[in-house]
């Protein structure tokens, strides 16, 4: 069969804009360090009024993983729903420079392109309000079969769990890729993402997921469990490839009744925590459809995602082949 | 009098696009380094569609001194135009968001706010290509007399100088100024704009600027001299004081017969020169308002230029108040 992506992401297409802040501006505005609120268009006015400077950078989870995998040289497609405004001219902007093919149809008018506001406290954590504007239309008709037929991989993000139709064209684009052959990769995304749909993700995972992500607390959640040891025996089995990454303690992949630790790579300085997970689902993707084996698909996603805490936003800065190939030539496998 | 005001600024408003680019780009794309080139909008949009994944910061010259007076812990005001689109809410949340007065008027529909493309280069010189949009339609109405009658000084930049009507304002506010006692402080922005109106700019330090600031090579290029001491010699005696950035090698401070040699503040590594000027320009004029020596003014100044340029946008990232505090902590004067 003809494979023309390496990995196609499906996700909500948006746009962040990030901002420093102390602790206690999160408790005056009753945000949640860490998490990820959806939050309707007067809230994200009103919380932008009282925010400080910001910038822009192009977001959305899977969309970052496809950024990623385009920069370390990977075949990237993205579908995702922008409004033909500027910050949707942006986000298409960034995904296409990078050689990404992204052919979803924009909206003309309302509601606008979607936004996050980043809130980074000077602990490098990112704490995140979306206001999902367009991303709301995004529905089983703009999964295009041929593309997802096209990729080796479909990579879906549990943020799409939230909205019904966004849902049911996730639905269509894992049987379309099943059916083809090919593998299914999701996301769990957040912790609270997972609390709010515990029992469709897990079937989900046992019916339509080949290779999941999940840091450990989202992990965790999803069983219902306490320990790290616990979340793991209840995955083992459910999917073909498990990667449970854990911050500055690197990352575990699970396959069969393999497990492999994987070293977090060393950061200078930890600026921004924003897209750590979506770069190391990047690397790994890459890795996995060009061939490598898994401990090494861990390792490439550890150099993603150092590259991406180093600074602010949620895309590389430094073109990650580029890093990856330094990096190996410094340390040989 | 009353002093609502330390610095207002008036200047292009525009939001900055900010890529890598490697020096085969801007030969292939016919840019010179270092400069700033107006585009129309049909050449931003081509050359955006070749330009790699970007950021989004707002910008504009003035702005960014603003900002940084701001950062400070001056009180700042800025005369500017955007369209009220997306990019002209992003551009005045940011100064608004730093306590920033900005009062201008938006316009509806199209111009679109102003756009800088800006390549930056591996040795972080940055080549701006500005669509000015909604800036062209800046005139002497914007010009607010109470706000400048209320300003310690006034703050133009040379690239206002391009546009007819904003000259007029640039001319307006001047004269409203020294009418109401205050001071006018003007940058000369870039060496092209020094060439495309040599002998206005000279009418103008001569008759309306109090504090000049330039680079070394704008300051050469008006007086058409090549040797920096030349140029001294030229301006000595036009303005009040006149600072004359060096880039590494720091700044020269002219008051009367006086002169100070201040250096540059060390950088870990510089990443993106965008902002350098404007920054020192907003460090000194923070310093002369608050009533500092002006040895003090010309080291603030290095201080704000340093962060600037120690990363991406011309924007403070670090509160540039909390950072001159601890400088004076660690080297008292």
């Amino acid at each position: 069969m003809t494979t023309a992506h390496d990995v196609v992401g499906i996700g909500n297409a948006i746009v962040d804009v990030i901002s420093h802040a102390e602790d206690k501006f999160l408790e005056r505005n009753g945000l949640v360090k860490g998490s990820m609120t959806l939050i309707d268009e007067a809230r994200a006015g009103e919380l932008y009024d009282r925010m400080g400077p910001a910038i822009e950078i192009s977001g959305g989870s899977a969309a970052n993983t496809i950024a990623g995998v385009a920069s370390l040289g990977g075949k990237g497609a993205y579908i995702g729903k922008v409004c033909d405004d500027q910050l949707g001219d942006v986000f298409a902007h960034d995904l296409r420079a990078l050689g990404v093919a992204f052919e979803t149809k924009a909206i003309t008018g309302s509601p606008s392109t979607a936004r996050s506001l980043i809130l980074v406290t000077p602990d490098a954590q990112r704490t995140m309000n979306t206001y999902l504007g367009a991303c709301v239309e995004l529905g089983p008709d703009d999964i295009d079969e041929a593309t997802i037929r096209g990729a080796k991989v479909t990579y879906l993000e549990g943020y799409l769990w939230d909205k019904p139709t966004a849902k049911e064209a996730f639905l269509k684009a894992a049987r379309i890729a099943h059916d083809g052959g090919r593998k299914v990769s999701l996301t769990l995304s957040d912790s609270f993402c997972v609390e709010r749909h515990r029992a469709s993700f897990r079937d989900l995972i046992d019916g339509h997921v080949d290779i999941l992500f999940a840091n450990e607390h989202e992990i965790m959640a999803l069983y219902e469990v306490d320990t790290l040891e616990a979340a793991i025996e209840a995955v083992r089995g459910a999917c073909e490839i498990v990667a449970i990454t854990r911050s500055a303690r690197g990352s575990v992949v699970l396959s069969g009744p393999d497990a492999f630790e994987v070293a977090a790579e060393r950061v200078g300085k930890v600026v921004d925590t924003t897209g750590a997970g979506d770069l190391y689902a990047a690397g790994f993707l890459y890795g996995l459809t060009s061939g490598r084996p898994l401990a090494e698909c861990g390792r490439i996603g550890s150099i993603a995602a150092a590259e991406v805490i180093s600074h602010y936003g949620a895309r590389p800065e430094t073109p990650l082949d580029r890093l990856v190939a330094e990096r190996s030539a410094a340390n040989p496998a």
